[in-house]
């Protein structure tokens, strides 16, 4: 079950985008399995896109499109990634491409495609074609809940957010969209997530916004240490709102900016890892004085990953020895046991190399039987502080996973 | 349940090692926790030891006193790993091979520790150390069999084997045992294994011979990913064999030796994986056709500790999907989709960037139905090929790990 996390009630439309959901066919449920986003004319559009070596054949049409043209739609299914499809994959997603691009009148290179689900089985091009129309007649400005519903595979809870930032007096629309739940270890991106603001800012900074942004929320978190095939994070500024055009990241309003873009961001990253698959605790692990931003991470994401810290807390077990171990394993060099600290909450359970000897089993259930956890581990060796997000390893993350497509 | 492994009848004694076992108090179950290998004067010693930067006490101690000493004993403790204790789990281990080496009549430095169980706890040493001399009174030949046994923490079966080698029509004998189920992703060095040979050979040629084996089989298997604090594997040649010293690697008898050491540790290594926790599948990973060995294993490993991967093996589900997914994010640089191949058993799954045309679902089904898999990645672009082992993700290695220290 979702932890600390539900549904939105509403989401605010963006002045600029307009959205709507179909069935075409892909999803065996039968719910709403594509998703149009139609951007204004002289929008901007930011991405990133996954590091998988393997990318997905939308995620490298997209690529491809988004330098050549300004885009007018984002088009997305759910339920089947089109990735590990060969050539015959390139040929289905342009072809979708094409045809919205025929219906909509557009080209077909300003239109991005984005795909996800299972792996290695080609979509269903031709009730996706025919569900094209039928979609684009029911494009409107209120239907970002309908999406964030749409674009959902195991996810069990909806993941949006929206937000208001004042500039000057002006209001700013800013509303995002993500799914995810299991496959989660974004490499210099993320799971599936739209965003969109009506802010008028110039294209490079907005991408330089967007990176920002994503280096702090999606890059930060894990469910399973999987990078998906088909990872991307989309953020686009319509401009309809009236303010003057940010053109300089010195321009007062972009700090604004920056810090809303932040703050979506990390809330719609943390959403993914409550909805973790199988989840049954939100972690947070913090990493302090270390050297580098490098050993930083790779220390908490060592904890994050670790099959037997991740059980540990599924089990409301302090086991902060198996805490300890993945901390050694880390792969920091000459890192001293006696300089490090560990903390659980707001309990100190090791010091100067070993348990600290105020600690009781008692304090480390205390902490262990909430349902939010936080891990701090000090290293003693530098003052770079970094924190990474995950969740707890539990039957049903196994369950889901041995049955997903059976 | 363990695959394809059953608990060894019997083993051989080796000329030269003498070994006993008894209850020391550490587990709670009451059965037998505390194992002396005694080592006659002149018998060679090698080790190898856990590159987990947090070593345990015994650790730190054994690899100093080997370098000061030709050890008599080697003294091991199941059910407590002394690791994470700081000052006070070091006195409690010195105090311990004191003890022994006082009763025994040797000195301290010449007793290697060994700990295994969960870390972070003190050492009961009261009952330790009582238990010292009747276990010393009950040494002979003929107790490997109860060492495997006294070694165990969540193993189900003992893990031990016996091999003649024969030298120009000398008969030498190799038994081995070790422990291990989970915490398995050796770094260097191997969970706890202990080889008694009563071959002569040269001390450096010893340790030149257990790098060489652990490097094949230990240091290629991993059922979690998560190494140790602990891990430890010693080889002892007593030289009461009668064979003519070898005492160079181009010796003739050395590469005889070489090879019957490799195939124990393999043997035993592989044992360790089928009986990792919750183990319903043994898993083989080879990497074909990398550039280099470093690539080759990081893509095995990749796969190896893929959640998505062993959850899907543990489901019977043959989603290549998900082995192409972790080869992609590897990290290895310019890999070519196109040029790579994977095959499940004999089956070939993905070739020229999608899945074999010839595959069908039932194909791969049948080779999952299989209690050992083989899963062979061919990657195009050079000649080196590595094999890991590991095992499936389950519902029980979740259970075991939930539930350990309650």
């Amino acid at each position: 079950m979702p932890v600390g996390l539900i549904a939105p009630e509403s989401l605010d439309p963006v002045k600029g985008i307009q959205l709507a959901t179909g069935f075409a066919g892909v999803r065996k449920s039968g719910t709403d399995d594509l998703t149009l986003m139609a951007l204004c004319e002289g929008s901007s559009t930011a991405a990133v896109f996954t590091r998988n070596a393997f990318c997905a054949a939308p995620v490298l049409i997209a690529r491809q499109y988004l330098a050549q043209q300004s885009p007018r739609f984002l088009m997305i299914n759910a339920g089947n990634a089109n990735a590990g499809t060969g050539d015959a994959g390139m040929r289905d997603a342009h072809g979708l491409c094409q045809h919205l691009a025929d219906t909509a009148g557009c080209e077909a290179r300003q239109v991005l495609p984005f795909s996800t689900g299972v792996i290695g089985e080609r979509l269903p091009c031709d009730s996706m074609l025919a569900a094209i129309p039928d979609t684009v007649a029911k494009l409107g400005d209120d239907n970002w809940l309908a999406a964030a519903h749409a674009i959902m595979t195991t996810d069990i809870v909806p993941k949006g957010l929206s937000r208001k930032l004042d500039l000057d007096g002006l209001s700013i629309s800013i509303t995002g969209i993500a799914k995810g739940s299991g496959m989660i270890r974004p490499d210099m991106a993320t799971m599936l997530s739209f965003i969109g603001t009506d802010v008028a800012v110039s294209p490079a900074l907005l991408q330089q916004c967007l990176e920002h942004a994503v280096e702090r929320s999606f890059n930060r978190i894990t469910v399973d240490g999987e990078t998906s095939t088909n990872d991307a994070c989309v953020l686009v500024a319509t401009g309809k709102a009236g303010n003057p055009n940010i053109d300089s990241d010195t321009h007062p309003h972009f700090a604004l900016l920056q810090q809303a873009i932040d703050e979506v961001c990390v809330w719609l990253a943390q959403a993914i890892v409550r909805d973790g698959e199988g989840a049954t605790r939100f972690v947070t692990v913090t990493v302090d004085e270390a050297r580098t931003r490098d050993e930083a991470c790779a220390v908490a994401y060592t904890i994050a990953h670790s099959p037997l810290v991740k059980t540990a807390i599924f089990g409301q077990d302090p086991n902060w020895g198996r805490i300890l171990a993945a901390v050694g394993r880390a792969g920091v060099d000459d890192l001293q046991i006696d300089d490090v600290k560990i903390h659980l909450g707001d309990v100190c359970i090791v010091r100067d190399g070993g348990r600290d000897p105020d600690y009781t089993e008692e304090m480390g259930l205390r902490v262990m039987a909430e349902s939010e956890i936080s891990i701090r581990v000090a290293l003693g060796r530098g003052n770079v502080t970094d924190t990474v997000w995950t969740s707890d390893l539990s039957y049903d993350y196994v369950k889901i996973n041995a049955d997903y497509r059976t």
